[in-house]
């Protein structure tokens, strides 16, 4: 610690948790002005061996950000807008800044930045793009990784480069942007970043809620959507569970429906075919207004909160199946509920088949079961451990089952070796995803 | 070439040509009919040392398939489509494939695969995914990169393994699709695609032709259309060397003025705006009926061949500058065009800032100092000396010089290692692309 602010650092000692209570317990918590104050830091930790972890705004939810004994690096004073170029669409930042406020500034300028994760008024967007986040507008507009152009990055070896060009047509040499998206803080710190803006969109949008009478009609609906070809800019899903917990929990006076409650908001265009559609299954379904929609989209962002109010201890999963396998998905999920007599009301992204039992149970062990045992179905269904929560600690040998068995133990090889090419001294936030993925899948069975 | 037969392979010995001469003299040409016979052949060269590359449809631009004693693998009898799915949202694809052909049977079934290159109708999906090929729908559709879910690819040490997975959302460890989508054959043969597909739009579309009076004019209605927050689905230029040459080869009948042709297709709700615009700086426009924009999108399309009919020799160009950079991009190109008596018509997907000079001279080498000096435009302008045709062995000195500058000889030297990684014997397409890049970049000064 004297050391560091010997360097001129500005340092602090505490411990922290990041969203789901994975300790942070540091050496030292620095941090830096600048692009070269990361470089002091990376340059110290490295000839002292000392792991290092960046910190945007602790929202992870997979232990990505856990350590003990490390450098933690806190962004928070890098966290400047430094250019909204809107001619070449793009918006240049440091990694600190808060999502929901660019958001604020890009739509004073007529563009945003889609993906819309559940924490955007809390997260950094460096961390956003660390986790490639998603949100209720990735069926349509996809993750972080879709909108990263470039970034400006401290390599573990102390040199600061940039990955890519801030426009979005390139073909010069492989694409290392998309490898650094999502790494998780594995390969480098992140000290600037380029993002694609896009203008707001200006098509007419039909927002419709739907009561579903049962689930296998829940799965119906969406198959048959994308069967029929609609794009929905949002298509999500909460469960009856979800639904009481929010009438309890918020006062929302939402109807009550076995299969319960879909909110799309869809091109106009499309609107015939989707009632079609839902008529088709039995859900009974309204359009709603701009103001019935605002305050929809509200509680279906409130939906985790609304959960977490009415039981004490809850563990967020993320999974992902084929939108072909919703069904048998869900189906399974129930058969867990049965089995552990655990209630697990499910809130789901769920237009690109990503769901979220959220499984209340006190029990830390019966949960991490339950949790391994979700993963394994998201995995024999031939779908991922993750879809936008990332894998951190969490998840590192669900995500070495998933790849040994749909990709071959080579590419999570492949994976440590990139991380071992990158970050040679191992000190880039060490031990944790593909290191800890390859580790688990090369010591298990088969 | 008789080892190859014993294996069972089907074999045979001649040379080919890619479509700029580049010259493809192999050992061996092998047809493999299935990934055993591709594992085969891998296996084989490995322990022998012989280069392998493989050959889609021979389109490529830069030289990427350009070899001397290698084994060339032949595509052509791995062309099935393997299966639509239009719940799931992607179709899996045998490299081999015809991209015109694919997307027929796509549209028949009300989905589409966006990005459509120029050699559509002749390329293979396996090559266009190599190349990560761009298109007339870039700018709004992005290029193939955006497009693949999910690759089979052989190893170069032996290995089939099954990289990403055939969803959108997934978040299970480092983005190793991105890395090899634009690999151009050096991380390993493809064997399996799963691209992602899209509905046909439904929405209303305006074409519009528009004659711009100056070239100032044409940066001018680009970045208005821009800062406008304007996204067209098409937005297209070509000059006015290349009207004259549509109406000279194809007797197109088309409009002349100083500063060429825009060719605009976007929603409806932009199109007033659209014309305003156009108004501003003075162009003569007209909206288009959809058979006239079909006419135009051909003629469109068959510019370069019309080109190339009017001269003997002809080098396509591929750089992207940044949309605000435009102006000085067009009128650079015209300097050296004065430098160097010598015409440069230039076809562009201007909206996202991809132009194509044509370099119309016979003497080689000056076409080449020429080629090397536009190339130094999109470097100094602060953008990239390719957006979709790639580096091969062409461009590998100018992609050196850029990354170089723009983003540190460190990031070639970490390309140069994953090459080194996946390919440890260095017999995927070697001496190429990133190898050759890093080596040029390293040698030059500063």
């Amino acid at each position: 610690m004297d050391d560091l602010e010997k360097l001129g650092l500005e340092v602090s000692k505490e411990t922290r948790e990041d969203f789901v209570n994975f300790k942070v317990e540091p050496l030292a918590v620095v941090y830096p002005k600048n692009e070269d104050d990361v470089i002091k830091i990376v340059n110290y930790a490295r000839l002292k061996g000392i792991p290092i972890v960046p910190w945007g705004a602790g929202t992870s939810l997979t232990g990505a950000v856990a350590c003990q004994g490390c450098i933690l690096i806190d962004m928070k004073y890098m966290s400047n807008i430094i250019e909204i170029n809107d001619v070449d669409w793009y918006v240049r930042v440091q990694p600190g800044v808060n999502l929901e406020y660019l958001n604020k500034k890009l739509m004073e300028r007529n563009f945003f930045l889609p993906p819309d994760p559940a924490s955007f008024f809390l997260c950094s967007v460096g961390g956003a793009v660390s986790n490639s986040s998603g949100g209720m507008r990735g069926v349509r507009y996809g993750t972080f990784r879709d909108w990263v152009l470039a970034l400006r990055v401290v390599l573990p070896t102390g040199e600061a480069v940039r990955i890519g060009e801030p426009f979005r047509k390139n073909r010069a040499g492989y694409d290392l942007v998309h490898l650094f998206t999502g790494s998780e803080g594995t390969l480098g710190i992140i000290t600037e970043i380029w993002l694609r803006i896009t203008p707001l969109p200006k098509e007419n949008l039909t927002a419709i809620i739907a009561f579903v009478p049962d689930l296998k009609s829940t799965a119906g609906i969406i198959q048959d959507m994308r069967r029929g070809g609609v794009l929905p800019e949002i298509s999500e899903y909460i469960d009856n569970e979800v639904v009481k917990a929010l009438n309890s929990a918020l006062d929302a006076r939402l109807k009550e429906s076995e299969g319960g409650l879909l909110l799309l908001r869809l091109q106009s265009e499309d609107a015939e075919a989707m009632k079609e559609i839902l008529k088709k299954w039995g859900a009974d379904f309204t359009v709603l207004s701009r103001e019935e929609w605002e305050r929809m989209y509200s509680l279906r962002a409130q939906s985790a909160l609304a959960l977490k109010a009415i039981s004490k201890e809850m563990y967020v999963e993320d999974i992902v199946v084929p939108v072909s396998k919703l069904a048998e998905a869900i189906e399974r999920i129930n058969e867990l509920e049965a089995k552990y007599k655990v209630k697990m009301p499910v809130i789901a992204h769920i237009g690109d088949g990503n769901l979220h039992p959220n499984i209340l149970v006190r029990d830390k062990e019966v949960a991490d079961v339950i949790f391994e045992e979700v993963g394994k179905i998201a995995i024999e269904l031939g779908g991922s451990v993750s879809g936008e929560h990332g894998i951190g600690v969490q998840k590192a040998g669900l995500m070495g089952e998933q790849l040994k068995l749909h990709n071959g133990l080579k590419v999570l090889e492949i994976m440590r070796d990139i991380k071992r090419l990158i970050d040679p001294n191992g000190i880039m936030n060490p031990g944790k995803y593909v290191e800890l993925a390859y580790e688990r899948a090369r010591a298990s069975n088969p």
